[in-house]
């Protein structure tokens, strides 16, 4: 029989499938493939491709925007919202709108053309999170923004436009609902309880171990609870903290390491799926210090049928955690 | 420059963006073709091909499951939820689950392979909504489901797996997290104004006619002022009530005519788009009456990048909701 499941933290029910049950051989796979691109933007020797660097790793001594980095932060070309402009909130009738400052970037994670987060080797994983906590550090000095999101699309079908290994960042003028609705669910059950939910979900999980899927030091790696999304998995710091900024060196250090080992075992286990990752870190604003616990996301992209389940909020999945947790567990991937 | 606006019900802001701009001719469309089937379960002569059926419009007095029906209500082959068993509510440790109870049926729109509710006439259209009552009327008397959703999967990429014309029906006994929104957010307008929100928008949306598609003597259909899709379209009824299932004979077949002209006119804009359609009712057991409005949303899906959207709950649209209802407006069906 199916069960409904709620997440411990936003509430939100789902749906765990029996009768539509789906192992990984029965998803239709489909693969990520890196097409060889010779007008790459992200490549290195086409650095003036993109607009000018915002930030670099070089270790040769070299100027900007040339040849010699080992990754890149760039303002994205099409942004969604824009840095120049002042804030001008709107009515319009019964209806509010802003204009759209923000800041849109573009963090190239490797001068090499096929590399991927999963082979491209700990130490320049570990970069990518160096890099996205000082361009958080920079841009939350612009009291403006209320929000950053730290993202990666991984393949077209999770929606990535460019093959080239790359994140993204956005500061937004506001606080999306989704991370509303977590940080509130946090806040409520630290009321209720005086402790962090997360910290709850730690304790229980390495104590159960049937979702645990790997962890080292710092750094637990489960499937959730009440996931949306098939082998949807959560990376968790063991200690707690809000702001993802915030994290200690080797704490990065234990993310790359683990975030690098979990998508190793998703490759073999699923075909090298495409998939989403969001790094989950408090408004960069609120003293959520107690209650909120930074968090990443990896959402593989295996199903199709979602229309409905987006416009709805009602999610059904055909694969149990503690299933997807045992399949991720057996698939030690290799390097 | 593009836009943030927020949605009055919900409070979900989204972003319109101007960069990233898209007409129609701009999306990657992907038009639904309805491949011949001769071991279609929904086909006229199949009918022991689904469980029995719980519904049909017959008009020539044939008996159950036989030829000779207009539309069919089955349960669903493969149900998310069932309805055997008693609901029992269970913790485990921190978290909460219950038994998958509730209701899956499916409505077979159609004797014909072909049809679709563009297609099919207005009388026909009408049916699905009466059927889609009686079902509501009849499983409402259970007191285990707290809401039933009504909805449609057009074409594969929306999420169907039959192309042979149906809706579904899923009866919970949970209400559905965006559907509590649209609830609370109703309330809160009421709470503070004492005012329906939906009656205020279409206040405002037929004074100002910016983003009016087309309108009948019940019915008012709207490019929504914050949509999350580009082209995600209402249909509002003009008379205030809370649930579908009490609307009069004359809003079901005003409802079925602006439907069925809308969905040709998104056919003939957007190359005979897959979609998803659902109806937005207040919650079975709830007195709602004043503050919530029901109305039918449908969303034709045209991007692919989802999978971030879909995570963090931060829409951005390519498409602002006044070019759409420009495009709609311009875009009259044929029959």
């Amino acid at each position: 029989m199916s069960e409904l499941r709620k997440d411990p933290v936003t509430g939100r029910w789902v749906i765990i499938s029996t009768e539509r049950r789906k192992r990984p051989s029965d998803f239709h796979l489909e693969s990520v493939e890196i097409a060889a691109d010779p007008g790459c933007p992200f490549c290195e020797g086409h650095e003036q491709m993109t607009p000018p660097e915002l930030l670099a790793h070089r270790h040769n001594g070299s100027g900007p925007n040339v040849p010699g980095w080992s990754l890149r932060v760039v303002p994205n070309q099409f942004p969604v919202l824009r840095v120049e402009g002042t804030l001008d909130r709107q009515g319009e009738g019964l209806f509010d709108k802003m204009n759209g400052i923000g800041a849109h970037e573009v963090i190239v994670e490797s001068p090499r053309h096929e590399d991927t987060l999963a082979t491209m080797g700990d130490a320049a994983v570990e970069e990518l999170f160096w890099a996205a906590r000082e361009r958080v550090r920079d841009l939350k000095r612009d009291h403006r923004f209320r929000y950053i999101i730290i993202f990666k699309n991984h393949g077209t079908a999770a929606g990535s436009s460019l093959d080239h290994s790359h994140s993204q960042l956005i500061a937004l003028p506001i606080v999306p609902r989704e991370v509303r609705d977590k940080v509130d669910g946090a806040k409520a059950h630290y009321l209720a309880k005086e402790r962090c939910v997360f910290c709850d979900i730690l304790r229980q999980e390495t104590g159960e171990g049937r979702r645990l899927i790997a962890d080292n030091a710092d750094m637990v790696g489960v499937s959730p609870y009440a996931p949306r999304f098939p082998f949807e998995t959560w990376i968790l710091p063991r200690r707690h903290q809000s702001h993802f900024e915030d994290a200690a060196r080797h704490e990065y250090a234990s993310l790359a390491r683990l975030l690098a080992d979990i998508l190793r075992r998703m490759n073999k286990a699923l075909c090298n799926p495409p998939y989403n990752l969001l790094i989950h870190s408090a408004p960069v604003s609120e003293s959520t210090a107690d209650y909120y616990h930074w968090h990443v996301e990896i959402i593989p992209k295996l199903t199709k049928v979602a229309g409905f389940e987006w416009a709805t909020g009602f999610y059904v999945n055909p694969t149990s955690p503690e299933e997807a947790a045992t399949v991720l567990r057996d698939a030690r991937g290799y390097h």
